[in-house]
């Protein structure tokens, strides 16, 4: 049987991840996504928010668990008896990085895998920090995550308030 | 009668920004130079003197307004009565961002159109962060920005001394 | 004689670095490696600690010196009689930064040239903050650093404990 | 009244062309779409089919009209009083070319200016070559291009027959 | 069980094939080495020779077939059963394309999931056109491709003399 | 001494070669010009030609030779006592394959050190290529190329006529 992994932090989940999950899910016996539980504080959700979201959001595909974790992802690959690490690719910008990491974890555990999949078109552009961004500036995001994630990220960033600010980068007029 | 939105942070307004706002006034019937106002931290000037700042160095063309604004980008445009967004390409590195928010921005709001001119090849390398990397070091800046945003520059970052250091990121060390 | 310096935040030294200073100094007469000084937030060590990292790990190169320098950078090129400015590229990502930068640096000291050098394979995807993260993670850096590097990093990452958080980025879980 | 120009090889025209031609029409008063008649020997269909295609392709633009044109293209730009060249942007992989050739027409016209136009992201993937390799190989293009364009294609592959290779290059499995 | 599919022109097959096809065999049930027949004039060695020497470096992973194919890889992937198209990207030149490749398959055949392997850092640049380059003009490319490629390249490029030349393209020294 | 090695097409010599060897020459005690004397069918200028045209652009530096070779690129510089191979950077087009290069030859010959240059701004988007299809279109390339290159283009493109169509790839509109 193989295990297959999908770590992230999912701040929070959105279609592309959704997307990713549900191919290698029918690709793989089993897929844990794994949602790093370090607390970082330009995170906009808790870690247990962050696993309860994915966790709804996956709800529907009986072969996937949902976990947090901490340390080096590599390790928690092989706790979880996983040789595949799955990471979905959105567009060039992503690559080197995904490469890099794919290189680095290859070098720290070497029989880990690192499977890369191509997020469906109408996903390629959504990131979690367009669904931040968008959100906090009053757009619609309802082609971007699931209901209830829209739900949640505007009672939170309410909670906030102003506060929030430091949360939600502005990606978009860098200048 | 086409009117133009030109958004961005202009902190503070460049010769490369300069150069887009006149080729776009030069193309569309009104431009509006759109100032946007969140109280980022990470901004070194405020909305009011960025404003100010974009205002002085657009001047001398008529059909440019310089305003600030809230919220979301594309709402914005269609209060303006904007059919056409306006964004100025400087090097392959803001292509795919550009690429996202012009795709995330047409799902919002489809009767927005985005555009992108390409920067003159003399500004093609100028940005606001390199123009603060810059002055904050005591480097020339009078090829990337006018006078009077040379000697705006100087003042704020006499005035905010030691405590500046959050404002400008040094881009050009990393490793 | 040619001088030539190679600057950086060195945060710390690791082996891309020492390969590309091992190259430059085979190719020039002298070569300091200049580590920038001002006191970021988000470096891990001090600038003396990054001074003595790096020249312990050259120390067996005998034309090269390591100093700390601030201000500009083409400033302490002419303060040290450097006519070329050496930069190690790793992947496509760094190049339009250091692109910017040679364009930036020749406009601000025509006669200081920057030199390009190709990291080696084996190190080409190592970098000061995937060294960090990974070290902050538990995980072996030892083909990423010298021995003395990872003691020095194990030790400062216990010093700040959990408030070490702030300046050890992760890098790899963008999503 | 602002002419603009959207010129191209149209090998043949499909969805993305399509797609830029009848953005840039909403935006300007009058297109003209420029198909290069150079005998190019690596072109499937003759200038006179190509014209043929587009004309179809575009016949519900009323303020569209396409012709063919040789030599300079900025010269047939300033022949026809446009002051605005059209280009579609799919990919990164674009970029630098289109970037390159916007200076380079700058420089060769500087009355000419270059509006970047992102295609839809339905076609971003979308090229003229991806048609004629998928057609080839047998392969259903009907999400790619018009049906009248597919029959010309089968058409003109069957006359063609094994000498058709040399006008289709398989793109797809460089290694 | 899954069945996969790692199509190419594999012209030769060289160490970075092999590397990621070593994986893929170890990932999946069944792999599928799939070698366009299509008679390409630019390609150096026939069909049948490109299937030999596929499978003698392939000779050692028991689930592992070559085969020739014509048509659409997709349609192959379909015959053979298989699930899963395999690619191994190399550098991020090879990305915007593999990212076409991969939704445009997807459009052609739903069913079929593209996975990217990551090349082991030590054959991230080895590509059949720098093997036939290097080869050519005499250097040693051991490194690159397994002696018994190595021997039969040689041969090839002494039977084609100077015809040769059009068969290997100079990538090297583009200006 | 240190000798470097410039080594590239040169079909035709333009002001950006001219640019990196003139850096290049102030920079090294001696800099070989080394133009590939392969027959390539693709072409514009024989290798004689070629030379001659470079010779005379880089006439004025009294430390430059230019020759051309045929075979290895890292043999020609080992036969040269050269032990920096020089290359120019324009865009980040240019990036991988210099990299790729760059690190085929290390292999190929460990002695010999890559050495990349940044294009001044002016040059950054001028290449062989662009420079050929502006000549054959009508175009001016008095920016482009020293008087005496434009006057050879305008000769050798009337000599070729039609048949030079195969010389020139028109790489502008590609669509």
């Amino acid at each position: 049987m193989t295990v297959a992994l999908y770590p992230g932090t999912f701040d929070p989940v959105h279609y592309g991840h959704i997307d990713i999950a549900t191919r290698a899910a029918a690709m793989f016996e089993r897929l844990v996504v794994a949602v790093y539980d370090r607390p970082l504080k330009s995170l906009l959700f808790s870690t247990m928010e962050r696993v309860a979201l994915a966790r709804q959001a996956l709800a529907h595909l009986s072969n996937v668990v949902v976990s947090s974790y901490g340390g080096l992802t590599v390790a928690f690959a092989r706790q979880q008896g996983a040789s595949v690490m799955v990471r979905g690719l959105r567009v060039t910008y992503d690559f080197e990085l995904e490469y890099q990491m794919a290189l680095t974890n290859k070098s720290l555990a070497s029989e880990v895998e690192t499977v890369l999949l191509v997020t469906s078109l109408q996903y390629a552009f959504v990131s979690s920090s367009i669904v931040k961004e968008v959100a906090l500036a009053g757009g619609c995001i309802n082609k971007m995550v699931p209901a209830f994630v829209q739900v949640a990220l505007q009672k939170k960033l309410q909670a906030l308030g102003e506060v929030g600010s430091d949360k939600v980068k502005v990606v978009s007029l860098r200048d």
